[in-house]
């Protein structure tokens, strides 16, 4: 049996939470996606699939999910029809996989949007989630069961990843209040994020915003890691 | 490459939550297991294997980690050399196991200790956590890993399915704490439990007990859904 890695890559940019999607063809998106080696360990085959995709190196990766042979075989039964599906991969390498039956094992990562400069050969976009296009296998299940993750976890995970070097209590905010989708008090909440000592009030101020420029903070890691560990309120 | 399914089976019994190991010789004990076949849904796959090794039947089973060649490889590197595995396993069907790469799919199940009773050809017993001995594979990390993965799920997961039909306030506290190993406070965690209203107090009350009767309860399941849809707190 074939054993794949898929990976949903979040980023934050704009007040919104983005998936890295790689592009095949004109309408043909999927998630970094690969075989894993024989007698390789699970988790390094997923940092592996994903630098060679996309360049992109040592994130933090979460394993969320496995999926079956379900999916693949609803894929495999349109690809022996001849329908678009088969269509849009006769002419691929991973035109394979629906040979095969399939068990992906799928890990959701936080990156930096604005650090992560993915180097492919082939496109990408970075799409907010509403706005996703139709996607090859049974990825668009994948994103979905991500985000259902990724808000389970939130107190054990270092979201802190998904914020620009420097940023502002009222972006934290944002990026809870997007992963969660819903909203918090905005002095609560500010007051909830100062009773942790992993954030660093840094002299400088943001400029450019509409309101009195806003105080910026960076994150003390080894605090953080710390705090992480307990499991983060909100 | 193969592909399994390992059953973490939780079971509760005298205010010790348990797990269901299976003997194969005298030292040699481990988790239910058993290969997915090609083209058939992983869930489907767990639940066969749990009914093809213990004879249980419909019973909550949740996906919690896939585990990889690593500890595979380890086992396969001792079988090699002629170690204590090797020797343990060279006259028994699952000697093949060693041969391949095997890439293992971790479900835990929540069962009524008193309602299960396995139907087995080969010996089992309920072992309390600290006191599980040596097992063979990884399934010792599997446990592990299990208890992690149900603490955090804690509050989406129908634990109660681990008690009797009826049972006391005590006894539904006693199960909380036994699983996350800390202490709540009687009054406050009696009261939490009366806010929701899943919890049918009964006009029966537990004899035999060593302070005055106390009534028993039982679950409205119906309400009990809704409850943990929305993630019960404690």
């Amino acid at each position: 049996m074939e054993v794949s890695v898929d990976c949903v890559m979040f980023g934050f940019h704009t007040n919104e939470l983005k998936v890295l999607l790689l592009k095949w063809s004109e309408n043909d998106w999927s998630l970094p996606k690969g075989k894993i080696f024989r007698w390789e360990p699970i988790a390094d085959a997923a940092s592996r699939v994903l630098t060679e995709t996309t360049g992109i190196q040592d994130v933090f990766l979460q394993q969320f999910h496995t999926f079956g042979a379900t999916q693949s075989e609803k894929d495999y039964t349109q690809d022996q029809t001849g329908s678009r599906v088969a269509d849009k991969h006769s002419e691929r390498v991973e035109y394979r996989y629906f040979q095969e039956s399939i068990v992906s094992i799928g890990y959701y990562g936080l990156v930096d949007f604005e650090k992560v400069v993915p180097n492919l050969a082939q496109s990408y976009q970075w799409y907010e989630i509403p706005a996703i296009p139709d996607l090859l296998f049974d990825h668009i299940d994948m994103i979905e069961l991500a985000l259902v993750a990724l808000r389970k976890d939130l107190r054990y995970l270092p979201i802190a990843n998904l914020l620009p070097q420097k940023f502002t209590l009222r972006e934290m905010q944002k990026l809870y209040e997007t992963i969660l989708n819903r909203k918090f008090d905005r002095r609560n909440f500010h007051k909830l994020l100062m009773s942790y000592d992993f954030l660093i009030k840094l002299p400088e101020k943001k400029i450019g915003t509409a309101n009195k420029s806003p105080h910026l903070y960076q994150i003390d890691f080894e605090k953080y890691e710390t705090a992480l560990q307990d499991g983060i309120s909100y």
